[in-house]
This record gives C-alpha cells, structure tokens and sequence, in this order.
C-alpha cells in the first residue's frame, strides 16, 4: 500500500492526535544526483540568498534546476532616478548572473512576471493554475519554496506569503487529474505528485540543515551579483562594487551567519500533508 | 454581568497581558443530551475523518447534528477514467452511508456546493453571509469546525484554510443583528450567540480528548465508508472493498492511533474570543 | 553601512538560520518626546483597550500621535432598536470622548470611514495604498498596529487579520518610491521608512511592557468613554453609566489586570525585517 | 426538428446576415392562462411601474406569478433622519401591498437581499447560480426582466445593469445541466429551458404592447403603495397620502402615458437568442 | 412638485412608453456665469481634445471649472526608451499647460492617480464612492462626462468605459444620504443633486452643440501642449514642436473639424434619468 | 505623418463631430495573400459558424491563419449522461475536424482553456494580458473577433460579451511597449500595432461582406464536423450524422442564408479607433 495512494488513510491519521508522523526524506537532499529540482522564489534573490550553497552542490551533481519567480522585484531601489522599467531590467541581469555562478543556466529561469510587491493581489485561482502547469510540465523531484509556517504570518514584504501559499497549493493541484483537467486535454500534461518538499524561509521551525562550508564563498559571491540590492547601489545606483564595501559585507556574513561551527542552509522538510 | 454581554469589558480584558482568561466549557462535550449541534467540514470525509467517534455519542444522546460541507470532494481521485461529475455523485452517496452508521439521517446534511479545491476563491463576504444565515436559522448550542490554527497557515489543502477562517467568522456574524440585516428582515432570521465551539484538526494545539474506546470500531466502519479515498479505488474505482484491503486499513488505524492507551478525538475548546 | 539602506545584506541575514538578529529600540517607547506617532487602530476603541496608558504618557511628553481608524464600529450592538447609521455615530463621539481623556485631540483621528466586519472584504491594494499614503504624509518616528502574528490566524473578528496585515504592508510599501509612484508625482509626498514598529494585541509573543501603574485610573476612564460597548449600554442603548455599574467593572479589571504586581500593556517590539 | 434543440443550427442562423429570424411568441402573453411566470426585478417598485397592469390580467386568469427582488431598496429617501434599515422595512411593506393589489401574494415574493446601489458589485458568477436555481425550482413558462439593450448602457442606476445582463444570463444557464450540476446532485433541480421571455425598460426597442386601459387605476393605486418614493413622503417620511398630492401624481401619469389613445405597458419580445 | 424630488414618478414615468421625456436645460451651458462645473476624463486630454473651446468660454465667464483625471496617462508612447514614471511626469505638465491655455489654474486639476489602461481593472465600489466624494464635496451645477452609450460598448480604450459608467454612478450615488453615509459623519460632506449633465464622445447621439468659432487657436494650441502625444514627439520624445510640424496638424484639424461651416463641440445633454 | 503614429491626432479627430472618419481596409479581405490572421473565437465553433468561408479563402491563398479559442465548450450538451470532462474531449476533436475542412492545421490552434459560460468571470487584467502576449509573439496582419457593439450587450452567452470586449482591449495593449512591459523584458516580445480588424457577430452594423457562393459547401460540412452540437446528438450523444438529419439541416441553411441571391459572411471593418 504505497503512501502516495492512500489518500484517505492518510487524511485519517491526520484527524488523530499524533497519528500523522512526518516521515524524513529517504536520502539527502544535497546527495541527490540527475533529478529534477523545481524551485519557487517570490523574487530573483530570494533563492540565492537562502539556497545558493545547497543549490551549488546539487547542480554540480547533475540535477536539472528550474527557478520559478514569482516577481520582477522592480521596486527596490531607494535611488531616487531610479524607475521600475530600467531596475527590472537589472535585476534580471543581476539573477542570471547569480545563477551561472550558482551553476544554473539562464534558460532554466522562468519568469512569472509579476510587479515587486504586488503578487498578493493576483487572482489567487489563476496562479495556482499557472503554477501546476509548471509542476506537471517539469515534473520535479524536489520543489523548494518559501515555508508558509510561523514566518509567513508576519513577513513583511506581501509577495513572500503569497509565493508561500501558492506554491503548495499548486503542488496538491498538480497531483489530481481533475484539477484544470485543460492541462491534459489541450497541453498533454498529465497529473505529478512531488516527492519531496523543502521549505526555506523557515525561521525557528526549520528541521533540516545542509552543511555548505565548501560553498561559503561561492555563496557570497552569487549573493554579491545581486549588487542593487546592497548599499551604495541601492542608494545610487552602480553596476559594479566597491572592493572594500564588497568585503565589508562579506565579512559580515562570514563572521555572522554560522550555526555550531558550519555555515548552513535552513530547511523545513516535509512530505504529503504539511504539518504545523 | 453575564459574560456574553459584555463585550467591551471582554475586548478590554483580551488587551491585556494575561488578562483573556480562556474559560473551559461548563459539562463535557460529549455528555450533551437533547442539543443542537452544528459541524462544518471542508469535504465530506473530515467530519467523519475527525469527530465521527465524538458524534456518534452525542447521536445516541438525543442531540441534533447538522454536518455543512463546504465543497463536494469532485476532484480526489487518481483513476483516469473518473469525471468529476460522477466523483461528485460517489462521495455524496459515500457521506449519507458514513453519517448513517454515525447515526445522523441525511436529511441533516447540508451541502454548499463548492467544487473541491476552489472553496479559498470564493467569495468571502458571500460565505460568511450565507454560513451566518444557517447558524441563525438553526441556533446551534455547539459549534465544530476546522481548527484556524498553527496547522492552518500551513495546510495542504486550501478548502481547509478556507472554511476554518470562514466558520468564526460565520460564528462572530451570528451573533450582530446589525450583520446581514436583510436576513432578519426577509428570512425573519434572528441573531444567535453560540455558547460553545470546539475546533478539530487542532494537531499539538488540541486542548480536549474525548476517549472514543466504545466507537473505535463504529468510527473504522464510517471512515471506511469513503472507499472511493482509499487505496485501490482511489485508483480505479470500485464501489466495494476487497475484506483483506479494509482489514489492512483498519489494523493500521488501531496501531497507530491511540493516546495514552485510549482512542480519543482532539479538539481545540474555546469561548468568545479565540486565543492563541 | 546604515542598518536601514543595507537590504539585500538584511535580507541575506535573515535568510540564514539564526541570521537576523531583532535588534532592540534604542530607548524606551515611552520615554519619547517630541517626535510623531501613528497608531492604526481595526475599531474606535481597540487603541484605548490596548494603548491608552503608553499613549497617555507619550502625549504628556509632548509627543504628536495620530490614530488612524478603519472601521467605524457600526454593527456592536445588542439593541434591537439599534440602526447602523446611529451606531456609527455614538461610536465617533465615543471614540473622540476618549481620545480627549488620553490626551489626543479629535483632529488628529483619522478615519478610514470602513464599515464594521468589512474590513476584510476590501480591495487589499487599494487599502495598501491608501495607509501608504498616510504614513508618507505624516512620516512618523513610530507606527503601532495589531499584531499580525499567532493571535492573527485565530482572531474572532476578521478586521484584526486585516488591519494587522495591511499595517504592515503599507510600512514596507511607503519606504520606496517605486510603490505607488503617483502620490510622490501628483501629491508630493516622498517615501518614508518608518523608524520603529510595536504592535498591540501581541497575545503570548509580547516581548516589551510599559508600565501604566500610573496611568490606570486614566485608562479605565477612558475605556469607559466607549460606554455603548459595555453591559448594560451594548443591550439597551444609554449614553451614560450606572455609576455601580461603572464601578463593577473597574473593579473586574484591577483586580484581573495586572503582570507581576504592576499595571502594564504588552507589546511585540520589532524593526526592519519582522520575524517569527 | 424542435426549435429548442438544435443549438447548433441556431448559432449557425445567428451568425449569417439575416439568417437569425426572431420568432414571435405563439400568442399573447397576456391571454396565457394557468401558466407560471417569473418576473426578475431591480427594485421592489420596478415590477410594478413597468408591469402591473399586465401582471393584473395575468393574476386574475390563473396564472402563478413569482417576484424575484434583487435589492431591498434601502437608499431611496431624502429624509435626513431615515435610516438603512428602516426604509429596507418600509420598502418590504410597500412592496406586499402593491403586490396585493396586482393580485400577488407575498408568499410569492422572492428577496434576494442585495442593498441597493450595490448589486453591480455583486459577485457575478454566483448571482448567477442562485437565479439559475431559482429558474430551475419554479420552471417558469415566461420570464420577465429588464432590458439589457440600449438603455442598459446608459441607465442611471447600476442595480438596472446588473439585473438585466444576470437574468439572461441566469436563463441561458438554467438550460444546460452542466451549469451548476451541484444544483442537480444535491438539490434535485432538474435544468429548465424558459420559453418566453418579455424584457421590459425597453426604450424604443419595445416591440410589444399589452393594452392596460381596464387596470390603468389598479396601475395607479399599486404604485402609489410605493408612497416613500414619492414627494412629499421621501423627502419627510409618512406612511400614508395626502389625498390632494396622490390625486395630482395620478392626473400627471393619465395625462402623460397614453400610447395612440391607449395606455399600455411596452416590453421588447425575444426567444432564444436575443438579437440586437 | 419640484422635478428633482418626485423619484417614484419619474420612475413610473419612464417606465412608460414615451413618458419619459427628457428635459433640455434651461438655458446654454456655455453661458453660465459664477457656477461651478465638474469634468470627469479618462486622460489628461480628454477634457482638451472634446472640450476646450466650451471650458474656454465657461472659464472666462468666471466659473470655477473642476477637471478630475482617472489617470495619469503613462502607457501612451512608441518612445522606446520612454519609461512610464518619465511619461507620467510629462503628461502632467502638459496636461497643466492646456488648462492654463483654457483658463483653469492648476490647483483646479485633481489626479485620481490610476494608470493608465487599468482603470478597467479598478474596483469599481471604491471609486464609485471616491467621485461620490468630490461631487459631495464640491457641489458643482454642471458635470461633464464621457457619454456611457453606444461609443462606450466599443471604445477602443478601455479607461473610457470605466470613467463613463463610473462617473454617472457617483452622480446618482451623491444625491442620496444613505450611499456612503460614512461620508457625511466623518467628512461632513452632504449630499448633492447634479442639476445638469452633459456628455462628451457621444458620437452620433450628440444633441447639443456649443459654437467655437472664437477659441479654435485657443483650442488648437491647449491640444498642442500634449504634444508627447503627436508625432515626431511620441516616436521620440522630444518637448517641444518643430513649428512646421504642429501648423501641419493644426491645419489638419481646421480642414476637417466645421459642422454646418462652424466649429462646434458636440455633446449629449441629460437630465435626471438618462435615456437612450 | 503616418496614419497609425499621430495618436494625439487621431483622438482630437474623434473629438470633434463627424471627425473621426472610418478608413475603409486598402483591399480586400478576402484577396490576402502570404499575411498572418489571428481569428479570436468565444468557442471552438463560432469562427466555423461565422467566417468559414472567408478563412477557407484565406487559407488556399497561402495566409497564415491562428485560431484563438477562449472556453473548451464543456457545457453544451442535454445528453444527461455526459460529463464536462467528455464532452470537452469531444469538442476539441470536433474543432480540429472543422478546422482541418477550412484549412487550418490543428497547431494552429490555441486553446486558452476556460470552460464554458464562465469566462465573464475571468479576471480581465490577466486575459487582456495573455492575449495582449499572443498578438505580440505572431503579429498578426489582420485581427478577427466578435463585435462589441449592439450585440454585445444582448448577447445570450456571457463568453460572447467578454471574449468581445477582451479582443479589442489586448489589440490596444499589444501597440504600446508600455503594457505588460515584462513580455518585452523576459520573453522577447515586441510591442506590435494590428493593422486591420474585422468583427464578426456584427448584426445589423455588419458593413462588410465576402462572397462564400464557392464555400457554402464546405462551410456546411465545417460546421457539419461539430455533430455534438445539432439534434439529434446534442440530446444523445453520438459521434456521427444520419445522413438524412445532414441533409435536411443543410437544406436549412441553403435556403435561409442568402443576401441579395448570394452566401456571404457579415463582418463590420474598422481601423484604429472603433467608432459607433
């Protein structure tokens, strides 16, 4: 009796106090080799700045990565020259650089295209749609995405709970044939339940660490791609670093971010139902 | 000073650290005899699901239970050949067979007629009207429904998200002349304060067990009625099970299921404001 | 490196387990004196329910605060002869009353002019903007709003979610200018980030208190101002109090209301980045 | 070849110049006898200004009248001390009596409950389905509704607008058993195919007339039971007519309405599809 | 029985065949003096392109003249280069440069600040409301609009329909007190009956023609400040016309523009309901 | 100066009454050669009912030919036994046989997948947007769709309306790179200018008709192929015709459909700006 099938026995431990143990993926998620990974991110930073280390190490074991984002991040410059054609424009730029330094090429980055900040008012309905015709399109191994857990309540930038939100719905959706049964009717694009889901994003709740002491400076690096982002640029916009301003903040995060000894990536894992 | 009338002094207290005493319900909730219960489901299978054990004791004692299901289950199957429109039909058929053996008549079940999965588009203001119409019609001395906790912002299907938030809402409505004035005035439909609310799919914030050990086998019988969510038939369905299959299911169910030794149900209790 | 102009740094820390440290506010809330406040209120009274003892010592110290209004409380009452039309208007003075007592004079209430119970049902962008607009014009050193965190999921009253949620998403939209780039080109208003956050209705995540021990009588004075939401105003409208009845409830609220012996009202301090 | 069942060939007609013939009803609407008809109407007070006196004939041979009221008609004063919820109540009254001198009892009155003003902000889709279960509960041998023709484009009160596209498309809907099929499975409606339809507030499109000159004064009486939307009662609220001001209205309606010598009452005739 | 009160009869009045017949104004509109008018446009152009010779006499005769603009008009440039904060920015002064040609200072201008092409997607609740607002609130003896009739259904822009539609229902909306009554309570805005109407782009259903024989320079020349919006300028932006191209169109425009020999400006003129 | 560049021009004209002169099309339709036509169709069978003919012309003379279908058709049926999830099958594979008789290769084909009857309740920014896409990635040289005129607001099927207006609201859209500037950035699409538009459904404002007297027969066996939607298959579903009902439904349509002695379809042409 294969978990996937049972459904309704599934949903049955679920009603019952601690009867829905939450198994542990069968493997490593950084040891994966020649699948398919599928990550969803509410704008083009959100992945390198959260996963770029396990990214890496996955992408030099041949897994085929998809990013999928949400937004054009076309908002956040404080320059005050600065208009949201011309930064969407530079941020694009900036995340195809990221990627190829991650170790992703540009042609599996797709676009959602919506405006920075504005994703919370989408058509909900829609966008789950859109988003399980990605997942039946590439069938994934693995889909990362922002967790919608503690964090999600209170984030502060709109688009983060929405890319939460609807990143697993469009996951349950993708499974069932008669979700937007078009999909199969008119694209040939068959049901697809994911095996394996992480969530990054994931504060206090995260369960699950992927060591990335031998990626720390390639992590750095394809975070430092995203330069508007960062002050001066942010401020007054410039393409390029200042060596010594670029250092300042690597060393920030060097001597900052290590848990126990080891710079890691926080994950909540989980699979099927999505326990608190 | 009753405490239901005192709304101003309750919001005062609720602002105040610790001040929001959540008081506990004055008798068991399954000790009720000769009341009016109301439960709202996302699907026809949660409130089997979840409180079938709870409601077949409170169906012995007289009580009178409303089961509202939110959405018609149109879209839970794997089988290739199923339309949704005959899905529908099944799991209607498959709810009355599990709320007869739960001892409720089906003339007690109230279908809203939402297509599986498309609850959290529908029209918010609308549902809650439409729900608050139905307490004030029925004027239930219990509500259930789905927990809008912690496993809320988190659950994997958004009918469940969806009709947690809509049921206090329905529930706070009720109670507010001044709330859908036209239903007092058309439907001759008058406000209803509902004394007592009790929240399943609580997980670790469940704070009330009802000992089921005298329905265990009942509760199997009535989640087995939804054959068509189980393996094989979530597959291909057949309306029937095979006895090894649901003997399989069953013994599952009792091994993993007990707390403490005893096969209980879980719930959240709360009255007037809901806290944390 | 200015904490405020370094996002993508920020954002890359708080994508790191244990990264983004919250960093306390530089003096107390209330010792504050001369700068502008803004308190962005669900109903006419939850800002004295939960506020009136800090804001009554930040208006002595010569503070400006603004308390901006969503709804305007035209459903919470009992009275059968009660109209919406009426309510709203007892509510207004009501709230303007008690302002009066705190020190705020009635100019600096702004109303939002949404029914009550409808918050939640408006055009979120639209509201986004709106409050965007206020907090550029007014440009104040502090914002306080309910908390949108644990007590957001479960709260009885749906414009709590909303105004919590949008409080905090008109904070991040005004600090940019490409966030409604209109009201800088047509109303001059330029972007503003707002300084420091404390949110109300904080529930068990609290994390800051100030002391009201002096302000108590004060406070309970002006919660009583909104006389129509107390027993027996809220059943049978009075526009004045029982003085026994004024008394009972006064009583209630010493003797419930205090945290290790003293008089307080508990906050969730956060800056920048609002975590878990 | 029955007209009504070859959907096809009938498109195919509407789609070549000339080809779309608007057959005329078989006979007069108003010799029908023993029939049921559904009259769908913005206001309480439009059935009656465009259609009592046809609806008197109709009452009086037999036939079974139903009145769909969208909206409750709950902004029509100038009274500065009229409220919502008192004029909805007084407007129901007025209603029931014009009603009753038509020939209609109340029991026959359908509220749908909208406020007025606000049914074009009504969630379309499901106004729909509620006058598609309406259609197929009462199975009506004619429907009648305002036009959405010319003066729909330009009408001056958007509940007009929104009345008349929802009833055709309500009646195009109920046809077909794929619409709604929830309606079918849980409610046993069966889909209904409305015969005729007359469309009133027809402007210059009217292309039938029913000949009113025996109900002229019944006409006149059931309208003047809507006294609050007439001067002086909706500027100065009173429950009855002075005898001299209701005279005068009369006077100015007989002198005023005559077509060729006769009164009648002008509606735009269609079946099927409905041409331009 | 003063016209603007007798609503049922007016409604009965129309109701009938030819009985609704429209009023034409008392006198000229273009020979006001000392009143207040109210344009509503979809664009900052509309109001030139249809209007300025009419608002140049009404101007000069000491009317105040309010132009409200929908919005800002930032979509409408082949300018490769063109972004829309820059193209906003631009519209605004030319728009500001045509009106100080026409006669109305720049405090008159009020920006409701929605982009250009998106009106459509507004909510069309909320500005109804926000123009019932300016109506309420500036109390103007004339409104002009574009004509919500057969233009409408086709119009090309979609902005042009939302501001048709939009703007007669605010004017419907301001005349009671029970729309929007927060208005009148928290604003002190009472509510104001539009005497007259007249509607601009009314194509073959024009009615009304003002003579602009005296201002077709001064018409030509406030047209000519849109000059982004004529070519070379909108291939390329450039701010200022080479001489010879701007005397080529104006010379278009005196070639093709006489009615009967005169240049006029064509309206559709309507009172209280608004017929085909 | 170009027609199609001097906006300002073009607007001042329809400004002005009687300015706005409607272009004729340079040649004729039907004369096309090597051209790309994008036809948008509500259902996979207007455009065989209405323009079969003309595309059959179309296509023998080497033009490139698109069909954009909104809905899937999947509720058209009285057969009780058929399901949505079928019958969409069906009328897919009924479009592509008609398709095949005029001409057109079944990847031609794009299907936006919403069902049936509810796509007036599509979020229209996002279809504007998504079709705005389309005629920017094939640009094409002559657009078809339904007529938004005096159709419109009658038509019986809701699709018609907004299939109607969203034609004409993307042809606008596609022109200015300022819309959707995404499609530029991230998938390379260049804004692009329709140069010619013809409407079908146009009714009595048809003002442009092509001679199909050598395609009526293949225009009957087109429409022929969609057998699902004639009696008797339409009661009872089944694949094929009898050859008898064929005839006799051909016979029909010969002799009902001639304009002045010849078969023609009926189309209202317009350029630019799309006068009444």
């Amino acid at each position: 009796m294969p978990d996937r099938l049972m459904t309704g026995a599934a949903l049955l431990l679920a009603a019952w106090p601690g009867g829905a143990q939450q198994r542990r993926p069968p493997e490593r998620l950084e040891n994966l080799t020649g699948k398919t990974l599928m990550l969803f991110t509410p704008h083009p930073d959100d992945d390198t700045f959260c996963c770029a280390g396990t990214l890496a190490q996955l992408a030099r074991k041949q897994n085929k990565i998809y990013i999928v984002i949400y937004t054009n991040d076309d908002k956040g410059s404080y320059d005050p020259e600065m208009t949201s054609e011309r930064l969407a424009r530079i941020r694009m730029h900036e995340e195809e650089e990221a990627c190829r330094i991650v170790g992703i090429p540009k042609e599996n980055i797709l676009w959602l295209q919506f405006h920075d900040g504005m994703l919370e008012y989408a058509n909900s309905r829609d966008l789950v749609e859109q988003c399980t015709g990605l997942i039946r399109k590439y069938r994934p191994d693995v889909v990362l995405g922002p967790d919608p857990g503690g964090e999600y309540v209170r984030w502060h930038k709109t688009d983060h709970r929405m890319a939460a939100m609807n990143t697993i719905d469009a996951i349950r959706a993708a499974e069932w044939h008669l979700y937007f049964p078009n999909q199969r009717l008119h694209d040939h694009l068959e049901p697809w339940k994911v095996p394996m889901e992480f969530f990054y994003y994931a504060g206090k709740d995260a369960n699950y660490f992927v060591n990335i002491d031998n990626e720390i400076e390639l992590k750095l690096n394809a975070s430092a791609a995203h330069v508007s982002q960062f002050d001066p640029s942010i401020r007054h916009y410039r393409a390029d670093w200042d060596p010594k301003d670029l250092e300042r903040v690597k060393a920030t995060f060097r001597s900052r971010s290590k848990k126990d000894g080891h710079y890691v990536e926080g994950f909540r894992s989980a699979r099927g139902f999505n326990p608190q």
